[in-house]
């Protein structure tokens, strides 16, 4: 039981409806309701199978197989689909939704999801959002309550959004157990283009650069656990970071350029032969490690 | 109980003396020991600090300061030492050994290692091993008996190792529970280079380039279990690993110019919007990943 429901206070919003009942879609679902922090919630499912999970599950009150018969009497609309998919969906929400339904999504690129959603609602009822949460298992099913508990929850207002809609999403975060954090839409892109998408690029790029060697598959079979570590996240879904490296585009291209620069003096160091070079790299790079890893 | 104790089988060894107890060697210390294969062990570490963990955790029978000390006597010796040590004990080594000594290491680079020990041993007594074990904590306090289980440990005998000598080494491998298999050294440096060197050279690349761009420091408080994932082992020993690439130099040079080609290819679907290409690529990572994941 969530401090918000504790509290007595009346629910943040009447009836959430989360677009894409997966792992986010469907955690939220899950905390907003125990908080107490929604009253009702509806789940926007296309494919037949996450709507039975989420029904099995019972993730959500009632499910809808559209945004016609999902959105219309929302006064929270939740886009908790891929980044792509929110960008071509919002039009269609601004159209479906109540006049005074607060529109957020859950997408991890937010600039052009920013500009799609400012130009949808110009009255400024879109409120652009990221939680860092996640893990390896995807789909409705692995949907949990406390998938949010102190995780980061990001904040990108637009220059269109409301400040008071904003403070209300951001107390919804807060009741699922998040640390919101408010930042510029242009510098998570960057910060996100480094911390997040730039390690998946390389993890499927090591996969894809062992699977290119001679007798590759043979070789495969004398991973110790650093490289199933690696690769642990080139095993999400290929649709999914498809878009989010497309439509990062810029950020993960500069981001890229940086690590191969880096890898490039590795490899000079490593070519020359230049101990005392290579040594002070790693050994500054396993100080920054151990900094992260103590922070955690 | 191993199968070797319970055969009541007479040890392998009479006297094996383990130069370096770090995980690797306190691991094999306990395990051969318990397995009944060795019937004193002798430990040599260089610093005060090892010796004392040594002791403390009852890892050998006898500690010493040097290999004066400790090879003498012992009709098994096994250098478990970072790769450059290795290379450079063995003549010494040679010289302190009883004639019938056989002598083993543990390095994870073995084409310059065969070499070494093949020019210290002509009469063929150096059987050169690799044991796939390890984890995230180093030093002779992490040492397990059970470290080696069901782990792959490869031999690469030198072109002068007695086939006799090569099969003793084996069964002590087998008595602390691991798989043995032989390969060629330069096939296991190529292999290695790609499936171990590669990814720690990745991870070490990753932790420089986010620290050289703007407010780096800032940009890694986001990161979410991803990187983190991808940089546990940049935690590792930053002396020992700057060895490994400067002894496997041709084999890790080999598999970063794959692994550079590889993200080039996907650097370049992102900067022309390939959607197809891109989502074709991640897609076989994700297989490859999948089967190395199922295999484990």
């Amino acid at each position: 039981m969530s401090g918000h429901e504790q509290s007595g206070a009346a629910p943040l919003f009447r009836q959430m409806t989360v677009v894409g009942i997966g792992l986010i879609g469907g955690s939220l679902a899950l905390a907003a309701k125990q908080a107490g922090a929604v009253q009702t919630v509806v789940g926007v499912g296309r494919s037949e199978g996450s709507r039975a999970v989420a029904r099995a599950c019972g993730l959500v009150d009632r499910v809808a197989e559209d945004l016609a018969s999902g959105v219309p009497g929302a006064d929270l609309v939740v886009l908790a689909v891929p980044v792509r998919e929110i960008v071509r969906l919002l039009p269609e929400v601004a159209r479906l939704a109540e006049p005074g339904c607060v529109v957020t999504d859950v997408g991890s690129v937010k600039g052009p999801i920013v500009a799609a959603g400012d130009a949808a609602f110009p009255d400024g009822r879109f409120v652009a959002s990221h939680p860092i949460a996640g893990k390896e298992q995807a789909g409705p099913a692995a949907a949990r309550a406390d998938l949010f508990h102190g995780a980061n929850w990001i904040l990108t207002p637009g220059p269109q959004t409301r400040p008071d809609l904003g403070e209300k999403v951001a107390a919804l975060c807060a009741a699922v157990g998040a640390r919101v954090r408010r930042m510029d839409a242009a510098w998570h892109d960057e910060v996100f283009a480094t911390v997040s998408h730039l390690p998946h690029l390389v993890a499927y790029a090591l996969m894809d650069g062992v699977l290119a060697t001679e007798r590759g598959g043979e070789r495969l079979r004398f991973s110790a656990g650093g490289l199933r570590d690696f690769t642990r996240v080139a095993g999400s879904d290929p649709v999914m970071w498809r878009d989010i490296f497309l439509m990062n585009r810029e950020p993960v291209l500069k981001a890229l350029a940086g690590y191969q620069d880096a890898l490039a003096r590795l490899a000079a160091a490593i070519r020359d032969g230049d101990g005392a070079a290579l040594e002070a790299r790693l050994l500054q790079a396993r100080v920054a490690r151990e900094e992260l890893a103590n922070r955690s």
